[in-house]
């Protein structure tokens, strides 16, 4: 069915330079090359050129000159994916990154119009401009930009209290797979008017359409933080601590993110961070609670919270940050565990997610699954345990080489990815499918799953032009 | 391209009497009228029949049976909507009133699972047996179903806290127009593993599926609750009393409601209320902050807030709830707003949303276009203003005869709803469209968006069996 032409004829190119000028339309390898190569250079992809649209208007009269002669096209925005999405596979590569103008900003309203190519970091320093917060939080928020996170329906850090990039989402404007634009940029809470359109665009990893403009929710700006860290003996654990947290903290529960003693390890082995208690232990969580309000209680709630996990013997040792220097030190035990095992060597990674209730048995018996499969591994299974979404890493054993380590990935990706499926869990939690799971998609989704995503971009996509190769399709 | 066929064979009907037997298949007109019958008498619908499956297995049955022989199916739950979107235009009525189990509960996980005909009543009770919460709260909770919830993106009392019924939902399993059964009952908090069809089917007022079951997220319960009546000037300063709010209770905010002077004139005459202030005032807010932490410090929080308030002029008066009674009176004189006018005579109304920053010169413009067009009337625009949702009603005026009244509601909606695009607003906030707004959402939605709805339709529902004649189709 899809006849992609990925030698478009010369016509073609002069088309897009006339309209795009040389600062919108690339053909130069050099420039070519970081939107070919995945940026930790896992993938390379291949495009007959860049396209940098200024504005809407050029977007669309891109689109519609692929649709004419069925090229593909691969939208990019930051390009700091982690799966792949944005590798092109033949045709163009369609890049956000010149629009980045803020539309408005209503504060009232709590809401802004943004452009697909501006960074979440700058999104998060136009709401605090405006006395509001945008809460989006993930690693790569200086690069990361809004087309991007929509796209893949990022989440981050604190997803357990504002939710996911899809519940910040009040309006998009997409360029469609046919040329035109759709306007869909109402600012509103409520809007039962027809089917939710907005909703088909968010985590579609650009398989039905380009994002080229966003109006986002805003919150009031936090007045009081508490962050706490803390120590435990496994994840059962410290899920009873997470329904303890959870019940005590109520609405102002933020953060519960989860890693073993392994990781903490490798963190202060490969960064410049000190052990923050005497010991080490076998499992750390993080916990922070964030007030809108003046809350001058909070830090009291957290000691006597504190103080009831360790009688309850639910927890072993526990700090509370005392100044801001301090909570930075908490976070980067969690935020640098990534860059730590890099260094320790290769790694195989799954971000998967389960039901709270299933966690702790999902983590023994997949690496138990993995342990008898091959034997001598280090386990680093750490993330949002408040969400159920762990990163199921195994670094590479010291004695094996790099290369046949990285041999193994698709099998223990079979390994965990079946042991998921077997807890009622998802294969792709928070960093989406793209080139990196599509085979694995196709095997853990049913038949009228598969026939529903097909059905859907067919209808959107007939000749398959966006984003050919991800997800499914 | 729709060839509905209103008039099956026996065979048809033959077929699905053996299998439902007579609490499954009804044709006596007598308990077939109530499900003909809108409840207000706003609307009478035709159907050949009543279908109420038992289970899963029945109800892929029915929908398999109408797809070979091509006949409507309009889905019904509680039938407590208030857009017609559950009277039948010919072809069966396939209830989901027999499926109401509780499949599960999992309180780590925070989330249950339950069939669709189950009230949200009931929901709300399985919860808090869970020591947990449901937070969906509105007027018909104890008819109305989740299935119906789900269908119509419900809102509520609640929105400003916990969303609407969209952010409630993790999982669906619903049946498709082609008799397959669709398992998408996971209940995980993030998953990217492809399209989100769950979204699909949320507010889709039962045009592309039927829900038999969803997964729903339940939320720590609340430790302590402080509800405020307040009165200021009018809608202006009202709104500059929710930024206030919003900023100063940050994540406690659930509710503010807003009404006029002549909504609490309406229900102090026709229920028992009495008047909790000395006077009468041009508006009224009702301000609810709850908080699932042991907050003692709130209720100061509250006066504190109020003082300030009153000291700038933004309030004229203010009211704490003393006990439970008097909260529930305050509650009284929002929620029998509807009733009172409905004693008062007759009233045309519609559900809309504008964002906040244009509420008070939207109320202003429609009003006085409104009273352009006909003189003497009584304005009872109320409601969800922190979600920038409107019930923007007018009561008959009192000369005038009821039924040359109700002869206007084309009129006005004509009226209401172009002021309400003149303020990038939707015309259907929370209660859809049903057959009441087909006409206008056509008239108001962009080609583009028109355009998408359709193909949606026809991909998923290509007989176009599914509910017919609402929203669009």
């Amino acid at each position: 069915v899809k006849q992609h032409n990925t030698s478009p004829a010369p016509e073609f190119f002069e088309k897009l330079a006339a309209r795009l000028g040389p600062s919108g339309f690339i053909t130069d390898p050099d420039r070519l090359e970081p939107h070919l190569l995945e940026w930790r250079g896992l993938w390379r992809g291949q495009a007959c050129a860049l396209v940098r649209p200024l504005n809407v208007e050029e977007a669309c009269f891109v689109v519609e000159a692929c649709r004419d002669d069925h090229v593909p096209i691969t939208p990019q925005a930051g390009r700091t994916g982690l799966v792949g999405g944005g590798v092109p596979q033949g045709g163009i590569a369609l890049s956000v990154e010149r629009m980045k103008s803020v539309r408005s900003v209503d504060a009232l309203n709590a809401s802004l119009v943004v452009e697909a190519g501006i960074t979440v970091r700058t999104v998060q320093d136009t709401a605090e401009a405006a006395g509001l917060l945008f809460p989006l939080s993930l690693a790569s928020e200086e690069s990361a930009c809004i087309g991007g996170v929509i796209a893949t329906n990022a989440g981050g850090v604190q997803v357990l209290r504002y939710g996911n990039m899809r519940d910040l989402v009040l309006g998009l404007e997409v360029v469609l797979p046919d040329g035109q634009l759709w306007s869909g940029l109402k600012s509103l809470r409520k809007d039962n008017a027809g089917y939710d359109l907005k909703q088909l665009f968010i985590g579609a990893e650009g398989t039905l359409g380009l994002i080229t403009a966003a109006s986002l929710k805003l919150y009031p700006r936090p007045k009081t933080t508490q962050t706490m860290l803390v120590s435990c003996a496994n994840a059962h654990l410290a899920l009873n601590v997470f329904n303890a947290a959870r019940a005590w903290f109520g609405e102002t529960l933020s953060a519960f993110e989860y890693w073993p003693q392994f990781a903490t390890e490798l963190v202060i082995r490969h960064s410049k961070a000190s052990n923050p208690f005497d010991h080490f232990y076998p499992a750390y969580i993080l916990i922070e609670v964030i007030s809108a309000r003046n809350d001058p209680a909070l830090q009291e709630e957290c000691e006597l919270f504190l103080q009831g996990m360790i009688e309850k013997t639910l927890l072993i040792d526990a700090l509370i940050a005392q100044s801001e220097v301090q909570r930075q030190a908490f976070w980067h035990l969690r935020e640098a565990i990534s860059e730590a095992q890099s260094k320790e060597g290769a790694s195989i990674k799954h971000d998967v997610s389960v039901p709270l209730s299933n966690i702790a048995e999902f983590l023994e018996k997949t690496q138990a699954a993995c342990s008898d499969f091959h034997p001598g591994l280090r386990f680093c299974a750490f993330g949002h345990l408040g969400d159920g979404n762990i990163h199921f890493n195994i670094s590479q054993p010291p004695e094996m080489e790099r290369a046949r380590f990285l041999d193994l990935w698709p099998s223990f990706s079979v390994i965990v990815h079946d042991c998921v499926s077997a807890y009622n869990g998802s294969i792709a939690a928070e960093h989406g499918v793209g080139l990196l799971k599509k085979d694995e998609l196709e095997r853990h989704t049913d038949p009228v799953s598969l026939n529903l995503m097909r059905t859907l971009k067919k209808a959107f996509d007939p000749q398959g032009i966006f984003n050919p190769g991800k997800i499914l399709f």
